[in-house]
């Protein structure tokens, strides 16, 4: 397993893969992880919202502003 | 696709095209972008608030406080 | 139209106009813009408070903290 | 009318003299300005909390920390 | 009556003296005033809750964060 | 009693006795005192949570964020 | 029992150890303690989801967004 130092190395590692970020407002955004910054902003490519487990929408790129983050995973 | 080296590089490759801005307090405004800052304070031209795929109301320029954004998407 | 290279540029602009603005607690408050700061804490000049497009009640000169501002509109 | 450069010089310009200040939790506070910071934090003094028109309660002198605040406006 | 140039002044002044402190949780904590920093964290002695102008519940020392607190005022 | 000058030391004082922290979301946790820093973040040990004075579970030591803090008083 | 100095050296010591991490939203992720900083950024690396002590999902490593945590303690 890959040995991160700091948290934003995990988001370095996961760039240019799918990961799926969950926003405080119960919302899902599924998308390639291109850019990040120290307040955890980030912006993904080829995103989509998703509600229970189905596609809502199709929202290509998307910034998402970092303070309305819960968590980022590796789909 | 272009490449993005930082979040904001995504809101000014957006700058003078149309962009979908999601509100915490659920409200979608759709407008230009002319401007923005590292709080993301956004500044929209030809702006219109929608609600449910319709226009609610039209806005003109508008300045939106950073700190109210969910995420910024082109339409 | 006037071109901003940042979003404080469209609210200097204007100054001494009259402006809308959207408060997080659904309140709107419709006056003429004579300062603001990098907090977006505002002054207005001859403030109403507006709700369902009717005047609610007059403020003369009010002082709105920034963080409390959801957006601000020319009238 | 007196012209402000920044939003506390419209609070400088209220000193000593009666305001209206509206919480966050929708109470209101009238009382004589004394004293305000960068962070709006307030100090007034002979106080009353206010609700739907009516003196709720007398607060004498009170400190009211900024980030409660809404709005601040001459009696 | 005291003049206070800044508003920790007046938390100052009211050192060793009994304050009522309102908390964002509508809980009332009533003290005396030991300590307070610029954050307005606040140390009370022989601190007690109190609800509905009954006391709650006797607390002694007691350390309050001050991002909690909407005001302080004197007993 | 023991005097504190700044907020901090109230805490310090109580370093390695019993304290209950009482959190945003209602919750009480009663636990040793073993570090703290000036986000108020704590670190308890042999800490419990407790639910209408019953130990509802016992959660060893603890890293409790401090922006999720009302207030800490000695048990 | 470990001494702990500041409250970053308890989270320091669960490295590499499985930890329980309680959010604001009432969730509970469970997973081995790979990376933190000082917001309380975390990382997780083989992490699930868990409500009434049952696994809700998988969701192997996981970035928190550390202002969405309120505590931290190890399983």
């Amino acid at each position: 397993m890959v040995e991160f130092e700091r948290p934003l190395d995990a988001l370095n590692h996961s760039k240019n893969k799918r990961v799926i970020i969950e926003l405080k407002n119960n919302k899902q955004i599924i998308g390639t992880l291109k850019a990040f910054d120290v307040h955890i902003n980030i912006v993904l490519a080829d995103a989509e919202e998703h509600e229970n487990a189905q596609i809502k929408r199709k929202l290509g790129t998307v910034f998402i502003r970092g303070d309305t983050i819960i968590l980022i995973t590796p789909q």
